[in-house]
C-alpha cells in the first residue's frame, strides 16, 4: 500500500489517494479497521469475497439501486449493529455504492468516517474523489445528495482487470474528458499514444492512466471543493447532454458513454457558436471514436420531448437557464446557455463532423 | 427588521439572526426573494397566513413528522415546481419544520439556500441556529442529518405570544440550560430576577432572553461548528439523559421538560462523582424547579430496560461507551461516562435533593 497523493476540500478535510499493491494488500489495510465498521457492496463485487465481513449491506447491482431505499438499508443497518459517530463505512464497488454508502457516511449521526474502494475505472478516475454523493431522485440523476469527502479511497489496479468492457470503457470516456479539460497536454498524448496498453489494461499502463486522470480532477476540485465558483463545475464537461441521454433511455445507457457523446455534443456546439476552436474538436471527437465511442449516435424525434424535459431538470442553471460546459481549447472551459433549437438540431440531426 | 448577529460557522459559512418588528415586517421581507421559494408549514404554523404562498409543504404537527416520508414529500415537490440549485426554501415553524426544511435544503441538489423561521422559543434558541439538521430513524432521535446553517434566521417575537404554555416551557428549558453554559452569569441572573416578566412573556423580555440565550449557544458552535473538538458537544447538558427519557416515552413528553429534567440528572451525577460544586447543583435545580418544571419525576422500575436501551443508542459515544455532559461549575462543562448503575439509581431513585 502506498500513498498516491492527498486532496485537501472543502472545510479543510482531506481525501488520502492510496494504492494497493492488490486486493490481499488492500483487504489487510482495511482488516486493521476492526469491528466498528459496516461494509457496503453490490451483487458484483461481494463475489470478490470467499467470505463477507460480518456487517455488511449487499445492494443489487446497477444504476436502480441509488435511491432513497438503499440509503435507509444502510441505516437501518448501522442502527441494528448499535455502531456510533466513529464507526466506518467502507464502499466497495462502482460508482453506485461508493455514491450510496457516502451518502449514507454523511447522514448517519451527521456524519461518520469513510473509506471508498473504487473498483472500476469510472469510479477510481470520478466518482471516488471530490466529495459528492448522491441518489437518483424521481427519474432524476444525482438529485438529492451532499458533499462529502472520503477520509480515504484505496486503489487496486487488479480489479479493473476483471471489468466487463463496457464498464471499462465507461471508464475511458471520463478519462478522455479529463484529457481535454487538463492544463497540459500529458494525458492526453498518452492517450493518442499509449491506446493499444490501455485498451489490453496493461497493469503499468493503468496506473499512470488513472494517476493523470486523478490529477486533473484533483486540480479542479481543489479550487471549488463545494462547486460554488463556478470552477469545478466545468468537470461536468459533457454531462448535461450526457445525463439527459442517460435519464431519458432510463438508464440504460452506461454513464460513460452517455458522457462521451455528450462532450462530442458541447464540442460540436461550440463550433456552432463561434466558442470552441474546430480543429481542436474535431481531433478530440477523433480521440473518442479511436476508442470505439459511439459518437454519431442520435435520438429519434418522438424522444426529444422526454429529453428536452430532462435536460431542463439539469442541476446547472442559473436565472431558469441550463447552463453547458463548452471547451474554448485544452483546458480552457466556460459556462455558457444554448439556444433549444440548436440542442435540437445537435442530438437529432446527423453529425457536422 | 434589524440584524441582530451573525454566526460564522463550518465551512465560513454565516448564519445572519434578524429580528422583525412583527409577522408583517417578516413577511414583507420573505416576500421579496419571488417565485424560486419552497415553504414548510406544519398545520398550526400554516393558519398563520389567510393564503399560503404558492409552492408549499404543510408538515403534521409533531415529532412524528420528522422522517423519511417528511423529506421525500418536500424534495418531490421542489423537482414538481422545477427548482433549481439556487433555489430557497424556507422553514416556517417549530424544531420540526426547521429541522426537516434544514435537512431538505441541505440534499436538495446537494445544497440549496435556506432560510428559517423559528415560531417557537425552543426553535428560536436552539435548533434554528447552528446548522444541526435531522429526523428520527427506527425510533431514535435525530439519527440521521446533516450540519447545514440557515442562511438567515428571522425571529419575530409576536409568534411566542400565542405559543401553547407547554411549547413555551420547553424553551424556556434550553434557555435556563444556557444560562449554566455561559461563561458569565448574566443569562443566570436575568432569569432569577425576571420570573414574572419572563412567565407572563412581556415583549422587551422576551427580545433580552432570546438575545442572551443565543449569545451563548454562538459562543460555542463558532469554536466547534461540527463538534469535532469536544466543545461544542457540552450544549448536550441534560440531552442523554432526555433524549433516552423522550425517546423511550415515545415521544409524549416535551422535548424541553426532558432536557430540564437531564439536566437536574447530570447535576444530580456529578455530584455524586465529585465533579459539581454542589452548592452550585442545588441553585440550578432550584432555578428549573422555580419555572415549574417536574424535576422530581422518576421512571418506573419496568422501564428501565427499555430506558437504558435508547441510553446506549446516544450519538456521544467514545469506545463504545455513552459520554454525558457533567458540570463542574457556572459555564465549565465537561464529558464522562457514568456507571450504569448509578445512572439507574439516578432515574429510579427518589431525588437526592
Amino acid at each position: 500500500m502506498k500513498s498516491l497523493s492527498t486532496t485537501t476540500l472543502a472545510n479543510g478535510k482531506q481525501t488520502e489517494i492510496l494504492i494497493a499493491d492488490n486486493l490481499k494488500d488492500l483487504s489487510a489495510h482495511l482488516g486493521s479497521y476492526g469491528r466498528s465498521v459496516l461494509w457496503v457492496f453490490d451483487a458484483n463485487t461481494a463475489t470478490l469475497f470467499k467470505q463477507l465481513p460480518p456487517v455488511n449491506v449487499v445492494l443489487e447491482s446497477g444504476e436502480s439501486s441509488k435511491n432513497f431505499s438503499s440509503l435507509e438499508r444502510i441505516l437501518s443497518n448501522a442502527v441494528d449493529e448499535g455502531l456510533a459517530r466513529d464507526c466506518r463505512i467502507i464502499g466497495f464497488g462502482g460508482g453506485v455504492v461508493c455514491d450510496m454508502a457516502a451518502f449514507a457516511a454523511s447522514v448517519f449521526m451527521r456524519g461518520c468516517k469513510l473509506t471508498l474502494v473504487p473498483t472500476t475505472l469510472l469510479c477510481m478516475v470520478d466518482a471516488s474523489v471530490g466529495g459528492k454523493t448522491a441518489i437518483d431522485f424521481k427519474g432524476l440523476k444525482n438529485m438529492v445528495g451532499s458533499f462529502y469527502p472520503a477520509e480515504e479511497v484505496l486503489i487496486s489496479m487488479d480489479t479493473l482487470r476483471t471489468l466487463p468492457e463496457k464498464e471499462y470503457l465507461n471508464g475511458l470516456a471520463e478519462v478522455i474528458k479529463h484529457a481535454l479539460l487538463s492544463q497540459d497536454e500529458q494525458l492526453y498524448k498518452f492517450l493518442l499514444v499509449k491506446k493499444n496498453e490501455i485498451l489490453s489494461r496493461d497493469i503499468e499502463t493503468l496506473q499512470t492512466l488513472v494517476t493523470l486522470s486523478l490529477a486533473v480532477k484533483q486540480w479542479y476540485i481543489e479550487q471549488d471543493p463545494t462547486e460554488t465558483k463556478g470552477i469545478r463545475q466545468v468537470l461536468n464537461l459533457g454531462h448535461t447532454f450526457g445525463h439527459a441521454l442517460e435519464s431519458s433511455g432510463h438508464f440504460t445507457f452506461g454513464h460513460g458513454a452517455c458522457v462521451a457523446w455528450g462532450t462530442c455534443r458541447a464540442l460540436e456546439a461550440g463550433v456552432n457558436m463561434g466558442i470552441t476552436d474546430k480543429a481542436y474538436a474535431i481531433g478530440a471527437t477523433k480521440l473518442f471514436k479511436s476508442y470505439g465511442y459511439d459518437i454519431d449516435y442520435r435520438i429519434g424525434r418522438g424522444d426529444w420531448i422526454e429529453f428536452r424535459e430532462r435536460l431542463s431538470k439539469d442541476k446547472k442553471k442559473e436565472k431558469g437557464q441550463v447552463l453547458f460546459v463548452l471547451m474554448e481549447s485544452q483546458g480552457k472551459a466556460v459556462l455558457r446557455p444554448i439556444d433549444m433549437a440548436l440542442v435540437q438540431h445537435l442530438v437529432i440531426a446527423k453529425p457536422i463532423f
